[in-house]
């Protein structure tokens, strides 16, 4: 089968390599001519995954309708940000029938969109997915045992995802619900800062599964709000994810709370990551906004927007957050 | 209040100090006249939670009937397997109107009661709650952040004993769904078990997210069958204790798991843990036997069995769970 991946970050460089090991025809696009040279001529991507060595049978490309042309599946692994150029360009070049795949993880900042309402807004009709899941490129990279969800309203484009990505080590489950896909994907990178924060400060395990539970009730109220369904966010896509987010050390959102914990400034620890997208950052803003507009209590969320955008000391926030009034657990 | 606690395990121990500086008056009660003598002469818990200072204020006794006279809270902190000799000599000697508050985490070898079950079945109608949640003695010991929930069909019952324990570093929520909360802390015992295994093997991040999200899901569907409530599993008793279990390095249970996947047998491992106790490696048998009763696919259940009690290596057990049929997530 021909693919496309388009984005050239180390989730879309991961996944390039394990499609060509199961047997299709890949190319690979970037957004930077001279980078994807460089990749092409070193079989190496040292700025986004740099343990990676891609596979002779990739092909890597430049020019964006030459990559998608005949494609089957078009893999989308570009970071929220910069999604909506590259879909306005994709817009009346999809060919007849492909599948568009979205493996990145985040809302458009401002318009609070998820990548599958950019999809139908930028690209028009189309047959869609989402997969996600508990899945650090690093590991995937090395064939390490994976589980994820591929997420389609069209089943049959759903379970067309399976077979295609599904081998010995990378297991995939569908399901029906991309919006509880997509949003569990988004707000995951925000508790996964807040978890952070508890390493960052040596608070312990205690508080630190305490957050992680409680994240997962947060995340579940405001994405059922936004027309998630709970199931979903109780598995591989929702909390899955959040917990190898949370606990990984290859996770560059909780390493961005533990820099905060440990009373680095966000300004400092940007300039620390170059051109490493922390989609937590931003997402934490979105959620912010989103559980104002519906009127989602959403505590945790709350705290790490003050912590991350008006300086409020991390001790602070978990002390407002362990003394709230005596409550039921589920309201 | 007077409050006596009946067990000098290390859970027992870190919540009587908890009480005494919460303001009340705490009896301690343990089954070996000795070891009691030790503890009220040293102040000290070698056995069980070697770091801990016991309160001054605390009153050690090994008379069961002095310890709970006039109590108004009678904690229960024994290991299931030594529960129904302790039930046994309470009947009868409990004031009116005590509440009995578990704190123990397992089902009964043979019968596979909850605890709950077995107060009713021993103790006959009382006032009865447990507390469960993400939370390590050793933590709670030093006054680290902890979440809990207090589970108790009596409402009031429920919001007393939140009353006594709640403080600034321990937080208590409610709830009415006792069997939930003793299911998710029995059941979670288990799956920290195949956590366990998949850092022996060090497999990697992904994996173990998979399996602990997986491990939910499966948690839940047996829980409910029993008559366990979605959201309580998803919750601090369930989700939360299930993730600190399979995380920290604290537990018992997530180290037994380690030492199989780094090869050892169960007996090399039973002999190594001297008087500790992991409950898990019992509860095994029972979540087994429970998805059977019930025709509950548990598919992680049934590996670990095979793990522990029919030498299959874990390699295996990991292999089958990977490559079973593609599936929907939701079933």
């Amino acid at each position: 089968m021909k693919i496309a991946v388009l984005g050239d970050g180390a989730w879309g460089s991961a996944l390039a390599n394990l499609l060509v090991a199961n047997g299709h025809d890949v190319r690979l696009w970037g957004p930077f001519p001279d980078y994807v040279d460089e990749m092409r001529r070193t079989r190496l991507n040292p700025r986004f995954l740099p343990q990676l060595h891609f596979s002779e049978r990739i092909v890597f490309l430049a020019d964006l309708r030459e990559a998608v042309e005949q494609a089957e599946l078009i893999v989308l692994s570009l970071p929220t940000k910069y999604a909506r150029p590259l879909l306005e360009k994709l817009r009346g070049v999809v060919p007849p029938g492909a599948i568009l795949v979205n493996i990145a993880k985040g809302l458009e900042e401002g318009t609070l969109k998820r990548m599958g309402e950019l999809v139908a807004e930028l690209v028009g009709e189309t047959r869609y997915a989402s997969l996600s899941g508990p899945s650090h490129a690093e590991e995937v990279a090395t064939g390490t045992p994976t589980a994820v969800v591929a997420a389609s309203l069209d089943k049959k484009a759903g379970m067309f995802v399976q077979q295609a990505f599904m081998n010995k080590y990378f297991r995939v489950y569908y399901c029906d619900d991309i919006v509880g896909v997509e949003l569990g994907g988004a707000f995951k990178n925000v508790y996964a800062i807040a978890a952070g924060i508890i390493d960052g400060m040596g608070l312990g395990d205690n508080p630190k599964a305490a957050l992680v539970a409680r994240s997962l009730a947060e995340l579940t109220r405001l994405g059922r709000a936004l027309g998630g369904k709970a199931e979903t966010f109780a598995g591989l896509s929702g909390l899955g994810d959040l917990i190898v987010t949370c606990y990984s050390r290859h996770s560059r959102n909780r390493s961005v709370g533990e820099q905060l914990g440990k009373g680095k400034s966000l300004e400092g620890i940007l300039q620390g990551m170059g051109m490493v997208v922390a989609e937590g950052i931003v997402t934490v803003k979105s959620a912010h906004a989103l559980s104002l507009r519906e009127k989602i209590e959403a505590p945790i969320v709350h705290e790490l927007y003050a912590a991350l955008y008006s300086s409020k000391p991390p001790r602070e926030c978990i002390k407002q957050l362990m003394e709230r009034a005596a409550k039921p657990e589920v309201y």
